[in-house]
């Protein structure tokens, strides 16, 4: 079963104790989509703008995108750069160029509109409900947002919870939506609001899923040298969002193993600037290491 | 096979968001003892001082503590007092009151100078020593310090990391011994310091061991109504060690499940005050909660 990404298509200027790069290919759709199309066909609902290099447009073809819906708008690319420092955990947002994005409405061809599965990565909720709107009987849905659409758009996003299957949030917008220090109060809160499923990325110290009467917690991957963090967050839920495409029934033990598939997938995105490491990853690579990450916790 | 503990024996006074206690037993070795009894005979060697309650002693006793070792010194016991806000992963210490342990100095019962496996709780790294050169043959040893040794006894405590095999801290401290931001580096640091093997503790996010050639990193259990944090770190400890002493190899799924009882004896701690909930404990409970555990996250 395809799955179809709402999301950016960014041009990004990283600077991590790694190096400076400019311009890479970025964007929650890109690092998604680099995860996601080992398991699935995957549909790319953004913008980019007429400044946008053919060769990145040939490259996410070349990766087997779906690019239907694909726009091109009047204006330039969205850009962010940022900087990390210290412990690679927390991105310094330097500079912010919204660009096409500003305007964008998405279309969505009526093929893509029958896909039964749909990642909202993190933009303005009126664009996710938007799109939500068009798609014809989703059957399995998530949702990305960040502590900008918390604090001016609450409203919103608590009504698309509603029509949510699991609501994807990192600890610190997890704590802030919900109001609730410990996570596991958190995820239940979020749950109150509509989200059948919770899960709240934490970086470096794993990730935490509740269910209906379950939850799930796994650490991460145990990465020794962080190049470049950007991206990590949507390469998990491409990763774990493409396996649950994948399976016929979104079970106990399915979950687990997609948060494993989204941890490794992260762990490789992380390794490399931009979408250096995960754009050359096929399945066997994920494979392998989904057996070494067993083996460190695995009981 | 049996297990000595240096450490402290305590009266905690402690304020958390769920209420406040004074002169609760507490202090290193009592928390440790409380997990690691359930595996082993637990030898305690620590100072009281004249003050300290009877029914507290008799108590150490009906847990089946060999306290052989448990001396009394002239002046008052240890106290500590504390205070948890917010996130309850920090201890803000209001007061400390060395009284007894100003003056320490370990006695150690022949008998128990044969005891294979010893734990070293955090006191002065000189304390430390001077209770290892007292053992005969030890086979296992593990020692915890704080920033407080760090800062100002690192030469004494890098000194003794080379006769100790598993070297426990929590991620600050693993840091800042160091000099690493990354775990998995910080633990290969502290490896080339001597320690055979690294387990760092990350509170509410884990642990996370390095051995040999081999990593190994577990979630916290997930505990929704966390009471009191104190002696988390040691209750783990005790665990993971009382474990260990039963095992006939420390090989690495031995390891790896050791971690697992130290996690699972840990969030029983921290549902109640000092030691109310991990002094009730015995082993089915943990069995038990070793299950649910697993669920979480085993694939």
């Amino acid at each position: 079963m395809s799955i179809i990404v709402l999301g950016t298509v960014a041009l990004d200027g990283v600077t991590t104790p790694s190096g400076r790069r400019n311009e890479l290919l970025g964007g929650s759709a890109v690092h998604f989509s680099m995860a996601a199309r080992l398991f699935t066909r995957v549909g790319l609902v953004a913008v980019i703008g007429r400044d946008f290099p053919p060769q990145h447009t040939s490259f996410l073809k070349r990766k087997g995108l779906d690019l239907a819906s694909l726009s091109v708008g009047e204006g330039e690319t969205f850009r962010w750069r940022g900087e990390y420092e210290g412990d690679l955990n927390t991105a310094l947002t330097l500079r912010t160029d919204l660009g096409v994005l500003a305007e964008f409405k998405p279309a969505l061809s009526s093929g893509q509109a029958r896909t039964r599965n749909v990642f909202l990565a993190n933009v303005d909720p009126d664009i996710q409900g938007y799109l939500l709107d068009k798609m014809r009987s989703p059957q399995l849905v998530a949702l990305d947002s960040m502590n900008y659409w918390i604090d001016c758009k609450k409203g919103k996003l608590l009504k698309l919870l509603k029509r949510v299957d699991i609501y994807v949030a990192n600890d610190q917008e997890a704590r802030e939506l919900s109001g609730e220090n410990n996570l596991f109060k958190a995820a239940r809160a979020l749950r109150g609001y509509g989200a059948r499923m919770v899960l709240i990325k934490k970086g470096e110290n794993g990730v935490f899923f509740q269910g209906d009467d379950f939850v799930l917690s796994l650490p991460a991957y145990p990465v020794e040298k962080v190049v470049d963090p950007t991206g990590a967050g949507d390469t998990f839920a491409g990763g774990f969002m493409g396996y649950l495409s994948r399976a016929r029934r979104v079970s106990r033990p399915v979950l687990k193993k997609a948060l494993a598939y989204g941890t490794v997938a992260a762990s490789f995105n992380i390794e490399g600037f931009g979408v250096e490491r995960s754009s050359a990853l096929r399945l066997p690579d994920l494979e392998n290491r989904l057996g070494k990450f067993k083996s460190c916790f695995s009981l």
